[in-house]
This record gives structure tokens, sequence and C-alpha cells, in this order.
């Protein structure tokens, strides 16, 4: 196996810390959010740094979707989630704030917007937070880099593996 | 070739005319949107009948968004969209209304949605459609069956096969 090597993963113009990361492909990455609009609101990322869903090969379709159904498991499972909103904004006319394909993935409870729809209100945080929902305002605020790491740790143990590759 | 056969395909509890349909594989159907929010709003669902992600096999995942990517290519291009944007509601509580594992893939403009988001509080009938926007009311109406049928034979030109068996 090849050694460990530092490696730099971009999300659009972005170096990612590695801390951020919980989850690793050939094609893939699972990126620990850091303005959720939900706990537990994660993004699935394409490694290739793409800013549209027509950019992808098929193998990157396939695995982009594989891994979003993995995690997607994981996230509904370890947020005792009612249902998921399973979102790619393709292109700045649809909302993508970082021109770099991701799939948001969003868990979700019965009740835990006003609107269910108004979820999407907040998605880049282009809308206003509905009052009636439980959201916490402060959340849409960047988190520290030790709270994203600490829930990294808890899915990268979820995931199970690396792509037999350690990242250092 | 296996003869023509008459088939019926399944939306959740609804019967999809075959007019509506514009694409078929082995595990995906195409249909042109009975309630689009906008022109060229279609929908990418699984053949088989289930309502949520986690129950899809590898097989049905990866061709429900290697279609989706396909159907999305012919969608930016015949509505000379600046983006798309692309959405499983998965689950209920996700705000989805019919049980039914189905992709939205809905062309995106540039200052189509006074908020580019606000796309999204339409969704599923569920919110008011603002009124800074270009959207016609009126296309939350169910529209005709000639109507969908028209498009559907525009976007069945484009896909350009039918999984090689003509539906009768």
């Amino acid at each position: 196996m090849a050694p460990s090597v530092a490696r730099k993963f971009m999300f659009g113009p972005l170096t990612i810390p590695l801390a951020q990361l919980f989850l690793l492909t050939k094609h893939t990455l699972g990126i620990v959010n850091i303005k959720p609009i939900r706990p537990g609101h994660v993004l699935v990322a394409t490694r290739r740094q793409v800013a549209r869903f027509n950019e992808l090969s098929q193998e990157e379709v396939a695995d982009l979707f594989a891994q979003g159904q993995r995690i997607s498991k994981i996230i509904e499972r370890l947020y005792s989630a009612d249902g998921l909103t399973l979102c790619i904004q393709d292109g700045g006319a649809a909302g993508q704030t970082v021109p770099h394909v991701h799939l948001h993935v969003i868990p979700r409870h019965t009740g835990d917007f006003a609107n269910s729809d108004d979820i999407y209100s907040v998605l880049d945080g282009t809308g206003q937070v509905p009052q009636q929902t439980h959201i916490d305002n402060e959340q849409r605020r960047p988190r520290s880099l030790d709270d994203m790491a600490a829930e990294a740790v808890i899915l990268r143990k979820e995931v199970g593996d690396w792509d037999n590759e350690p990242i250092v």
C-alpha cells in the first residue's frame, strides 16, 4: 500500500481541512458542513473540481450517488430523521455559491419547518429562517473547526473506510 | 425483439398515461410533469414503486442518476437554461407528496425568482409563488394530457430511444 502522503482537497476555491472530511473514495468526498441548515446537514462532493453536473463522467455520477445513498442512510440513522432533502444546486442560477458539484444531504424531521419547503429558503443563506421553526439561527454562523472535527470523527467511524488510503 | 405489449407504469398510486413518458430504461422513467413549477420541469423516477431513496439497489441508483444527467443536459439545452435545480424530496417529512422516488429536474434562468431559492417554496404546491417572479400561476393547475403529450414527443425525440422496447 502506498505510504501516507499529505494531500490537499479542494471545494471550489477553498482548501478543505482534512478534519472536515469523513468520506473519501476515488471520485467522491464527504464533507462536514461549516454552515449546516440543520444538524447533520453534510455535503457529498466530487473530488474533481468542476462546477456543473453535466461535466461529470458516468463513473463520477455513479460514485457520487452511490456514496450519497450510503451517507444518507448513516445521516438518517444518526440524526433519527424521518426523511431527507437531497439536492444539487447546479449552477449559480440555481443558487450554487461554491462552483463545485455537491449534493446537500439534509436530515428532516416531521414538522421541522412550518412549511416543509421553507428549508430551501435558507440554503446558501439567501433567505430568511422562518420564525416558526426550531432552527437555531446561530447555526448559520461558521462553526469552529473543533466542532466540525468532532462530527467528522463520528461520521468516519460510521463510514468505516477511507478508500484504504490513510489521509495524513 | 419482443412484440409490443401494453404496459402499465405507476407513479406512486397513479397510473401514468403513456403519452406522459419520454424516457424508459430498465430501472428508470422520464415523466412529463402535470404541474411544472417552470416550463421544462420534469421528473426522473424509478420504475420500481418504492418511496425512499435508501430502498433502491445500487443498480437503480446508478441508472436513476445516469438518466438524470442525460435528461438534465437535454432540458438545459431545450429550455436555454443557465442552471438546474436537481432535487429529491426523500420522504413525507421532506415534502414528498407522491411516495415514489423521483428526481425533480428544473431548468433555471438567472433572475427567474426574486430569491433564487424561492423556487422551493412552490415545490409540491405547499408554498406561495413569489409575486416578483415570472412564473405563471396558472401553471400550477394540472395541464391537459394533450399539452403533456406534445412535450413528451419533443423530449422522446431528444432521448432517441426507448430501451429498444416500443411502448404500446
